[in-house]
């Protein structure tokens, strides 16, 4: 098997496995209980969380325990209180459909390579707009945002608000599911309100997610309930998730420039095999980057078909966002960036990650090449 | 160890730990994603819902898979559009937390034993109400609710809204965390419109659960995203979580009749060694009782210090709903059944469980008498 869809999924590691386990038989207890086996759990999940704040340069109370990205999403857009937000042209189909809850929504342009045009986020910026959500690298792209310059631009806004005497504040929260262990992600940084974590994209446990949120930003509970985390997010704690969750952050925080630079070098592989076939278009700005994606454009073939043929020889990619792919919709992503349905249609995003080596770069891009030559020589032969 | 609060938390179980395993490192894809392992992780994970919902009478695709028990309530209470809700007096944090969002709530009395009063529930279910919640078995006296003679009531009511030409739909919510393993529990039996489940209090991992939705309510989601769970409820499939939960109804269902028998037998003796003290006094109604629930009030003691003592003999015990006992809420149960604040303060939740054995009632029931006797000895010293 040679998979090349990390940005949809990873499997946790043997690490992680293993320091989950414990949670499930042994150490059960409802960490709320009052005895000392519950008490120590209740202990050791909070270290959990401040192993997992640590990596990002933050304090685990202020992380708010989610199921998963998406719902850290929903729990950020409570900050907007479902009055006007801004969001870029390629979010995540959940950035975009908490956009859609709001009062009022407005998308920030991206250029061709998907990045934020901030000049037109300066424009769109007005007084009315409560959040602003950008995600740290595109899930189809693997294009980096440039968060920190974002983070200047609402800065001042909020500052002109202030001298304006402007009461209503103005937040600013990235989703980081995408790069989180590839790219360094320190909150002081970034600059940003809320950050959104992720578990599952960094070879930790599916469900299992995190919200960080400043001081400053006030929000109310996506999920009512029993008082847990901070009366922020209800429900029994999933201590072995976040215990995985925990040892995958520490295990991405380790590796980070030894992962980095191989991913990167295999890439290079793959990309140099691909390059062999000259119309192959790749797409996003290789210097900006995350060093896993490899999203290309391949003209005239329809990647669906693609995607099964190289199923065929146990070479997974895939279209791009999972949950949207599936459902048959266009990539508003690539439409963002100024492709036509035909080059959307004609779109693959490989991401690689730690189940990938260098032998299977040279196997997968001559597998591509040749699956795309066969689709080539049908399509010549239907249209005779 | 002698662990005597399986109300507040199961250990998974060895079976359903194995069967979930599979999930992390091999088959962990993305069920969205469109290549065949994938796909065949998408038909398991669709096969786990239909095995949790075969076990209540029901069809996979009417079930929403959520975080858990709370996530579930919290999207019942969707139904309710935050019109007026009516639940029991002795709901659930997560229940109350929920009505309270609501425009207007209500709460429906209950007799000394914990059991909601009919009557009174014929008296408040008025042509505004849009929500009715009221739990299966309560967490605290494992009083089990009349849940078929409620729904005749909303029944009759829907009937008689129908007849006067009244538009507004009203819908039975049944929160059926405590119970499940040790009462059948079947939709067309109760009559319900919605059924929470939780894994974690019947041997399944903690973070999973699932709102069963009878096709006429509708619902919007709590958590917004990728349109996962008919557009229900986003975010990636916790697939390890599910087919772990799917494994644990199984089990539970399959031990059912003997589990409960046996289970029965050992509360019996445990009730009998604690029944050598004579003020010692036994909550709820055995006869509607979960047969693991064994709820204490025992004159002029404080609970928290026998907590305490007992925790030293390594018996675990505790004062109710673990995540308000670990605020120092006083019961909200206890009080609706009439208790005062300082029989309250005297009062244990005793839970039995798969952990439960023979040696362990008669070894727990002495020492339980000597620590009460212990404690009315010191405050008879201080009383001097």
């Amino acid at each position: 098997m040679i998979y090349l869809d990390h940005a949809a999924a990873t499997p946790v590691s043997e690490k992680v496995m293993r320091a989950m386990q414990r949670y499930y038989a042994e150490d059960f207890f409802n960490p709320s209980a009052a005895y000392l086996p519950a008490t120590k759990v209740r202990k050791e999940y909070e270290a959990a969380k401040d192993m997992i704040a640590q990596v990002i340069g933050a304090k685990g109370v202020d992380l708010v325990m989610t199921s998963g990205a998406t719902e850290s999403i929903n729990l950020a857009f409570r900050a907007a209180e479902r009055r006007s937000v801004l969001i870029s042209a390629i979010e995540h189909p959940a950035v975009l459909a908490n956009a859609k809850v709001a009062a009022h929504y407005d998308e920030i342009n991206v250029d061709k390579f998907g990045r934020v045009d901030l000049d037109d986020l300066r424009k769109k910026i007005s007084p009315e707009i409560r959040l602003i959500s950008v995600g740290l690298a595109s899930g189809e792209l693997g294009t980096i945002q440039p968060i920190a310059e974002i983070a200047e631009i609402v800065k001042a806004e909020r500052q002109r608000r202030v001298s304006a005497g402007e009461g209503n504040p103005i937040y600013l929260h990235c989703d980081a599911s995408q790069g989180l262990g590839l790219v360094e992600v320190k909150i002081n940084r970034l600059n940003i309100d809320m950050l959104t974590l992720n578990a599952a994209k960094v070879y930790g446990p599916k469900g299992v997610g995190a919200l960080w949120v400043a001081h400053h930003v006030k929000l109310t509970p996506v999920v009512f309930g029993g008082g847990q985390e901070r009366a922020l997010r209800g429900g029994t704690e999933n201590v072995a998730g976040v215990v995985g969750f925990a040892v995958a952050m520490q295990e991405a925080e380790k590796h980070l420039s030894a992962e980095k630079k191989r991913i990167a070098k295999l890439r290079e592989i793959l990309k140099k095999v691909l390059s062999e076939d000259e119309a192959i278009v790749f797409l996003g700005n290789p210097k900006r980057q995350l060093v896993n994606f490899l999203p290309i454009l391949i003209p005239v073939i329809d990647a669906e078909r693609l995607i099964f043929k190289l199923e065929r020889e146990d070479i997974y990619v895939s279209t791009g966002a999972a949950c949207s792919a599936s459902k048959g919709e266009k990539s508003r992503t690539l439409k963002a960036i100024g492709l036509s349905d035909e080059e959307i249609a004609g779109s693959l995003r490989i991401s690689l990650g730690k189940l990938t080596s260098g032998d299977d770069m040279r196997v997968a891009g001559e597998l591509i090449l040749k699956a795309v030559r066969e689709e080539r020589d049908r399509l010549a032969g239907s249209n005779k």
